[in-house]
């Protein structure tokens, strides 16, 4: 596991990506294990690739790698792409309020293994999930926010936060962040929504599900945009309810979506599995 | 089957009301066999109950039976009730344009004999179609529909439909009804809509849905009221998108939802199993 | 939530008894909020009944109630009945091995209230769990098994149990235990089993599963009887797999599926939701 | 759509091969639209792969293609493949006896173009599906079986069948074909079963299911082989159950699934996405 890279590319659509790439990575000693491409036109379209390689046999290092990928693919097929070593794991920060769900779910999951992560820092704005963080050997942070103190809140994450998170997981964080702070993070704050957005944005979607007489409810994870719940869909999923679910019942329900929803997402992104294109995901699973 | 009856009540929930029904049907030779009930509060909520019974040891006449249930039973509760005999089975209109899909679902479905009612006839504002439905010996009638001729041609849908249609079934019928027509079928026309509603109501939602990027689709059969997409929910489904999925393909994959969605709605509004409330359904299943 | 009580009722389906037994219960000052019936035949079946209901106003002890049931309804019907109050839950004891994936779900889940019961002991015939089990505060009892001390073992898991367990649950309890021992929790032990049984049966399923193609893999709450991984089935659910799921994504995504159902499981079991019909359930939910 | 060719490869990994597959074909002006693969074990397992691509640019005739193919790539790398092309469809023939729902699902789809191929026959070992197949334009064939005409019986199917029946579904056909007439169509045979493979193979599979009382149950698509039931499994899906469910019930719900699962299955095999590898099936889908 440790010798694994990915590599992830976006670029004009033309003939010859993926020859020119994989003859690129071989011609370098690198086995590639997993590919998969996707083009929204096979005509000018946008193509889109993820592949998974090993590196015990590349024949060169990593910088010069990266420096002649630029020059010789990179450059001429105008592509963005990054590359990711599982040697160097994403540095993960999870903000919190009340709800533990969401966070010992992922904190769970982390614990076994399942998310190849670091996890630099857990942040609440409330203090009551203080000692189940530290459970994990977790250093919690809590940062209580008012109308009042959100700028200064704000700066005090962003100090916590510097240098230490390539994502930020929003695990049920009930407060909105400002567009100044949501900037500091381009398409590397994920958030769950206890809806299947579009439908019942905004708040309390379970009592909006229930008024409307639904008969599916859904969470969704996106990434988080200035624009409140409207960012690039992640993952979904939903569950059958009927008359008979009172709003605690949608609620209990509801935690169990939110709670698998959301370590799916946050799984693909920690293996670069999500391109994001406009307002929405290539999702390679 | 031809000796089931069902009978479906709402009233204020008050101690003591399965009592008093299930005393009086046994009192009078009925046998129940299936019961479901459902209060919206034990305390001041709205009770709901469907009962099926077999009634070949019946002391009574039917008329005799809803007279003496209307006195001894549904007045002091201040209930609304119904009742229907298997005997009797409810007839039926379909409404379509040109895609044939949930139309034939029905009729197949029809034909085999799970759709317990007698279709009377098809109307469609497209022609194309007519040669499907007399296969299966049924009446088509073809009425086409612009805005110029609309008062006319729903005019002379009422002509055909006159007491000839318990139930209007919108099979993907692409034309706006006008609220006078709405009116003349309350809480008896279903519609088919091909999106998860409320997410994606109007137009075509398939587009809304690749456009907003969504991981999963899906259908939705509903009572029509005034308000477009807006009435009573019957029943919802969904299935997982990708990204790899052009508009074509999730149009076929929603046609396939459509389908099971819009029968499974109609063949409980046939047996009585959907009691509306308010903008929303109780549905015993 | 004190004052709610739960009646379970089979006997040989006849006509009257749901007029009966509301009757009396509505005699007694007793409000039924929920109803569930069934009966697997209506000519000579057998009946199943779950009725939820509200005591406030109930006119006579408990005592007295289940007496005067007992004589006025459960005899002449030849009933077996039970009766439970919200206001004494279940004691419930849990049994591991070394994963920790059901029993965290479990104490996550009876730590938030959504577990109506009592949790007397946890045993685990290996260490590994202490601390987490004791950071809930709850006793940890390490009771090793070889097939030497077996007898033994579960002589002391006997008598740590003795009075204090209505329902003990395997969450991934990898010993099998003695005929001795089950028929001492006569319907009363619920297993997870990680197959959609009865595909799959006993061990290493997710291998099974692999080697022989299926494109679905699932999960199964049963009852233990003495034959292993035959017993009455209380819920199932399975996941979509592909040629692309490892051994270990089957475990990964097993796990999860395990933990949704055994939840699911255990809390219609505490809800006096599930009734045992010979090798079958009947599940009221 | 009718410049799109279709590449499925089999072969011993090893480094390299994505490399000169896609190199080859960009060298002879074709574009990979799509591209999947898989390997069994990144070192020395079995690797797969499936190509999509447009041919309007290709600089040499097909012939020609497939000749340097085998030379240039194939030999040098083992493989196993197979090369086809959208403008020579598949010819299908379809096998059934007296149940409709399979068949019509199937030329349904057909009719709609959902299904890219010819329907070269119809054969029914009962008579009364003659008349719908017919009124599809299609040509069926009655063929009586019994065990004493068995052999004469497929004798006569291979009459019929011969040079014009690249794949064979058996659409609820229910008679079971001799080893001889299985080994002439070798992984071209797609059988639908009505349970989820392993389980409750054989007849009556749903009364099996309803006798063991699984909470789910499923339908399966798989080739067929010598051993009943044992096959490849292409495609399988399921639907939730309770004791509420009559052995009718379940075969109406049964009905659903098999129609789905064997549409999916056939227009997977029709796309050549489905490559078989031992008794297991990768799926490019």
């Amino acid at each position: 596991m440790q010798t694994v890279a990915r590599l992830c590319i976006t670029c004009p659509d033309k003939p010859g990506i993926v020859a020119s790439v994989t003859n690129f990575l071989y011609s370098h000693g690198v086995n590639v294990t997993c590919l998969d491409q996707y083009s929204t036109d096979p005509e000018g379209g946008t193509f889109f690739m993820r592949l998974e390689f090993q590196t015990p046999h590349m024949d060169i290092t990593r910088p010069a790698l990266e420096k002649s990928f630029q020059t010789v693919i990179a450059d001429p097929f105008a592509m963005d792409w990054s590359l990711s070593f599982s040697s160097d794991p994403k540095q993960v920060a999870i903000l919190v309020s009340t709800s533990d769900h969401c966070l010992m779910e992922l904190l769970w999951r982390w614990a076994r293994g399942e998310l190849p992560c670091e996890i630099t820092a857990v942040i609440g704005n409330h203090p009551n999930l203080k000692e189940k963080v530290e459970s994990f050997g977790l250093a919690f942070h809590y940062l209580p926010m008012t109308p009042e103190t959100k700028s200064e809140a704000e700066a005090r994450m962003l100090d916590i936060l510097d240098g230490r998170a390539d994502t930020l997981i929003l695990a049920r964080y009930m407060q909105v962040l400002s567009p100044e702070f949501v900037a500091r993070f381009p398409h590397r704050m994920v958030n769950i929504h206890h809806s299947f957005l579009p439908a019942f944005a905004g708040a309390d979607p379970y009592r909006q599900a229930r008024e409307r007489g639904v008969k599916v409810i859904g969470a969704t994870a996106h990434y988080v945009t200035e624009e409140l719940d409207a960012g690039p869909i992640i993952e979904q999923d939903v569950a059958r309810v009927s008359h008979r679910h009172s709003l605690d019942d949608l609620k209990d329900l509801g935690r169990d979506l939110e709670r698998q929803v959301l370590a799916r997402a946050v799984k693909w992104v920690l293996e670069d599995r999500v391109i994001i294109h406009g307002n929405k995901t290539i999702v390679f699973k």
